[in-house]
């Protein structure tokens, strides 16, 4: 028989990944979720999680595990950078799809936001950056990684929470009970089985510091409170970026957006709008219109 | 012939490795440099550095190479935590000297800079920290690396520079030189370029970037005023700290110490005084009384 054409989604990010399947018409028929598919720490890594996510997005649907090789897909990646050596070794993947294109997360998160539309995002996940798409102009700001950049991300705000808590326990800063929570999260007992514990640690093990000082600067912890507001200024910063550039709609989205909202300041939060639809459908967006220009 | 004991004195920093070599009469005799010897780099390259630099001072004092069986020499490493892992690989290294006794970097400079008598130093090279040493009581502070601590190091203010370095490349903040001048420094031409070069890169890598600041800096640029005076108010905050235990002396020192002291407050600048003998030195007096203790 002749089959309508499944469509795939992919939304890789740096902590997990995320597959849909939808078929023809845009109904969501199965997800699936899967580990972190940032390329840049595992390529094996990033395509394993891609596999497992479409899996069990296949499974959730109902749909036989052969029927992988009929799903034209989309997959936007978080730190992908479209001109590296992992673009490419991607592109070179021998893959199981019927069709697969790569972009960037901050990209389907776009499409995603703005119904495939033009628009601006900001992404504060495990990492933070953004981007403006109006008309041919497409331009990507911030990221960098959270030990040289991705102010206000989760990542970031766990790295501080433990250079804070440092000073704390070493008494170079007023007594906090950041110092404390973040001891006992990281399961250390001192200020230098800290630094040790957490020497070499990928952004996400830092990112799981994030709610710790959210939940502190909600009780008004000098400290806590402090870096919620420098990373929001950063926030605030890349979005003042991007609306100078005139986008219809900007929306922030990511695991830490919702948290951060309350901390931004009412001339910039109302410019920001609720996301139309999560990044996984900007991925099925992408790979729609790929899809066209392939066939 | 019956010959007099030699002594080894090794300043073993996270930049390079200092050697020694001093009669009985504390007469220096020679000394060799040599590449990074903190170990937690890496304990091989840690071991050959120390030999190098070891070899150079022999060479240089004049004396044959077997003469290395006869050092009686002391130690202080850079990231060495006398309870870790690499301290107990170090006491089973099975080294050519006639002794060898590890400490901290710390404790030579300390020892060093009161000319082997109590005191507080600070450290402010690659990396930065402090100790204070009154009778029985001894402690140091700081230090935990560049990523989470080691505020007003080289690396500290390399990595900080390349943080402002890409918030001003994405025009998040208002122009500056740094941004032209961190992007030549570290060979790039974007943003993007300069975060993926610096990604990984070894503390002494970042320490690079601090004459870079500071040079800026004397050119009042206001990141890198900002950036000097955030890492001096924490060596500022390290020395109260010090202070507070009743030192007799304190001292600064390191490849940054001459640089930062001009932007000290008159406050803390008055209880600076000038190190008595260099830490190699320090490394010394410690050889001697561990040599006492172990004959």
């Amino acid at each position: 028989m002749s089959q309508q054409p499944l469509y795939l989604g992919i939304d890789g990010g740096g902590s997990k990944c995320l597959a849909l399947i939808v078929n023809s018409e845009g109904h969501p028929l199965g997800q699936g979720v899967a580990g972190p598919a940032n390329p840049t720490h595992g390529l094996e890594q990033s395509v394993n999680a891609m596999l497992s996510a479409t899996e069990a997005a296949l499974d959730n649907a109902g749909l036989a595990p052969e029927r992988i090789h009929d799903l034209i897909g989309g997959a936007g990646l978080a730190g992908l950078n479209l001109s590296d050596k992992y673009s490419g070794l991607l592109r070179e993947w021998q893959h199981p799809f019927k069709q697969l294109h790569f972009t960037t997360d901050l990209h389907i998160a776009c499409l995603g936001a703005h119904d495939g539309a033009d628009g601006a995002v900001i992404i504060a996940g495990t990492g933070s950056c953004g981007m403006v798409q109006v008309g041919d102009l497409k331009k990507e700001f911030g990221g960098h990684g959270f030990l040289v950049g991705d102010q206000g991300s989760g990542a970031w705000l766990g790295i501080n929470a433990v250079r804070q808590a440092l000073l704390v326990l070493d008494g170079l800063l007023p007594p906090s009970r950041l110092g404390e929570a973040v001891l006992e999260q990281c399961g250390a007992r001192s200020a230098s089985e800290l630094a040790e514990s957490m020497a070499q640690m990928p952004p996400a093990a830092y990112g799981r510091l994030a709610p710790v000082v959210l939940e502190l600067a909600h009780q008004n912890d000098p400290i806590a409170t402090d870096l919620v507001y420098q990373g929001v200024d950063y926030l605030e910063r890349l979005a003042r970026r991007l609306l100078a550039f005139g986008p219809q709609r900007l929306s922030m989205i990511g695991g830490l957006s919702q948290a951060l909202l309350p901390f931004f300041s009412q001339d910039i939060k109302q410019h920001i709008q609720t996301p139309l639809h999560p990044p996984q459908f900007g991925a099925i967006f992408y790979a729609k219109q790929q899809g066209h220009t392939a066939s």
